[in-house]
């Protein structure tokens, strides 16, 4: 087991810092006002954590005001964690009542910015949702006119996409639990294993490395490599001559680490070795290629340069890797044309993949902190050639 | 560990029938197709199963038309998968493409319907959250001038809450997972035992027990009794004196158990023993009162009479249990003033709680299917008096 001596949370330090850099940022592009209702904004500047989030049913919501802290609005029963955080403004209703499920609690709230026809930033680009009904966000902006709407999408992810020192802790702290937990594989595997068993032995091993919790699991195993890398565990035995993928999001206090491991059951075809030797060499050159200053793009075209030695494709997913965080995905994307800038203490996964021989595929994932040296693992390396088990 | 032979997945036959029971009160209400982009709803119509929705990467979205197979417009990256449902038209597109998320595609598949000033059902009400940036939502809705858009929440959770006798057979292996994980926990405490820790060995037993994952596990501790039931884990340790509330959500082939156990830790105290008998016999009001032809209002009532024995708030958290199946909470709510009318085979929670002493909270929860005797337990009856361990 990792050692656990980190803290949990945050000191209001780092609240109250979070907040006066995103009001920094609202002043520069006119917004008198941030509203905010995903987990990882609210948590983002409250620290307020609950798994209660799986639940549908109730909404919850945190006002970024221009100045000043910020003002929950929540269902009573997060009342008492909420009143734990550095807020002093917390306001709630017992949730849920469908007709009025926090409308008019917000009304309220922003009655004031559109009297003076302020605008107000919420969420509503690439990568963000509307996590309450439509029909209750309409009737909002029916009851605020004068409320001018504003995409943060922007202004919210480019925060985001910096880790502070202590975040990089909680994600150095969760990525070594998965290392760990990966290096135990070969001792979880034997052969006719149900794929779904193994699963199922990779999440207790999480767990006893010290995860809170292993909520992403999938992976994929099948003669001579695997065609598909989404698919839910299977009761398929392992066999002799499988190439064996696990990719996994763990998680420790909130901050996720997100990556995969690549093995042969009995004995590896030369097809796959190559397919592994390559992605390695993808990922030697992302960890060169990730420094301040350069852009995704830039990281993207220094792994599909050499993936190209296989697969011009460059694959059907879309892109070479993101940002990490609170979330197993996060902003940047590493793709073609992103022209998004590395920044210092950016948390990325370099994700090469590539497609091979007869409707095969094989993914490597690391991940890493963006320094002036070039990325700094937070993983421990994947082998540099297909490890048989 | 549970007997595990019950299969994985449902036959195809199971997806036709919900779709035609969704083609037939879409008739009714002059629904000309339905959106649904939210991972239960897509699960329900096509089967398709993945974590991969724990990235807020990708929108993927499922068209049932008013005749005919649903319609999947997905990211690539799920094509093989969605392939092997039982779907025929399966579109995809290299997400994430921000500029193009799936947009054009969808105002591809529905200008049919604009251009015939259809209506178009989406989930609009309450439990539902728009699964796609609002951005892209406003732009599709822009793009198909005439598509009137529909409140369709009624209609499908309507379908959504009678189970099948598919889903009540995987709802029932699932809390019988629960209930032996349960049964193991007075071998999982001890003195001194970080709190943190007693989750990550529960977590862990229910993955021995059979769960393919726990995700939801929540708790509380404290002197006498407890003020809290959604805090993430601590490190205080438990502490003889205590009252220990568990609540868990495990998952099984994507079907939920929820419901928690209480625990005194070397002693009770009277208010906690006395708290314990009013929620438990609040709960077999509820198991008599879980029949068809009640309301929700009609159980809220007879497990609330018992409880204002001691409380007479109700408690603060709005509702007295809830339906559950594809989510930890389901649709309907076990609250006053709410008609939905009880069916048989719709499986619920019963989940009385109550406020007592100085600022303390209990809550007790079963899982139940409705029958015409009443609530058939899935979960193993708690204990009549508190435990103690």
């Amino acid at each position: 087991m990792q050692p656990n001596t980190l803290d949990r949370g945050f000191p209001n330090a780092e609240f109250e810092a979070r907040t006066k850099r995103a009001q920094a940022l609202m002043a520069k592009d006119g917004l008198d006002g941030l509203l905010l209702m995903t987990e990882p904004e609210v948590r983002y500047f409250t620290g307020f954590q609950t798994l209660f989030w799986q639940s549908p049913t109730r909404p919850w919501f945190v006002f970024v005001p221009a100045e000043g802290k910020p003002v929950a609005v929540i269902p009573e029963i997060g009342a008492e964690l909420m009143r734990r955080s550095w807020l002093d403004d917390v306001r709630t209703w017992s949730a849920p009542v469908p007709e009025d499920d926090g409308v008019s609690l917000l009304t309220e709230l922003l009655m004031p910015l559109a009297r003076a026809k302020s605008r107000l930033g919420v969420l509503k680009g690439h990568e963000t949702l509307l996590r309450m009904p439509l029909g209750d966000w309409e009737r909002l902006l029916a009851a605020l006119p004068g409320l001018e709407i504003a995409d943060a999408t922007g202004l919210v992810q480019g925060l985001r996409m910096v880790k502070t020192p202590a975040e990089i802790e909680k994600l150095a702290h969760i990525c070594a639990i998965g290392s760990t937990t990966f290096e135990r594989v070969p001792e979880m595997v034997s052969l006719g294993l149900p794929f779904e068993e193994l699963f199922r032995r990779f999440r207790r091993e999480a767990l006893a490395q010290g995860a809170d919790d292993a909520p992403y699991v999938v992976g994929a195993a099948d003669q001579g490599g695997y065609a598909d890398c989404i698919s839910p565990p299977s009761r398929r035995p392992l066999t002799a001559g499988d190439v064996l993928m696990l990719d996994t999001g763990c998680v420790w206090d909130g901050y996720f680490c997100d990556f995969d491991r690549n093995w042969a059951i009995g004995r590896a075809n030369d097809s796959a070795r190559r397919a592994y030797d390559v992605l390695w060499r993808a990922t030697e050159a992302g960890l060169e290629a990730a420094r301040p200053g350069n852009t995704c793009h830039d990281l993207f075209s220094a792994m599909s340069a050499v993936i190209s030695e296989l697969d011009d494709s460059g694959g059907d997913i879309g892109r070479l890797g993101h940002g990490l965080g609170m979330q197993l995905t996060e902003q940047p994307s590493h793709m073609a044309g992103v022209g998004t800038v590395l920044q210092e203490n950016m948390v990325l996964t370099l994700e090469p993949s590539l497609s091979y021989g007869d409707g095969m595929m094989m993914v490597h994932e690391e991940n890493i902190v963006v320094t002036p040296e070039g990325g700094r693992l937070l993983t421990t390396r994947a082998a540099p050639e297909l490890p048989v088990i």
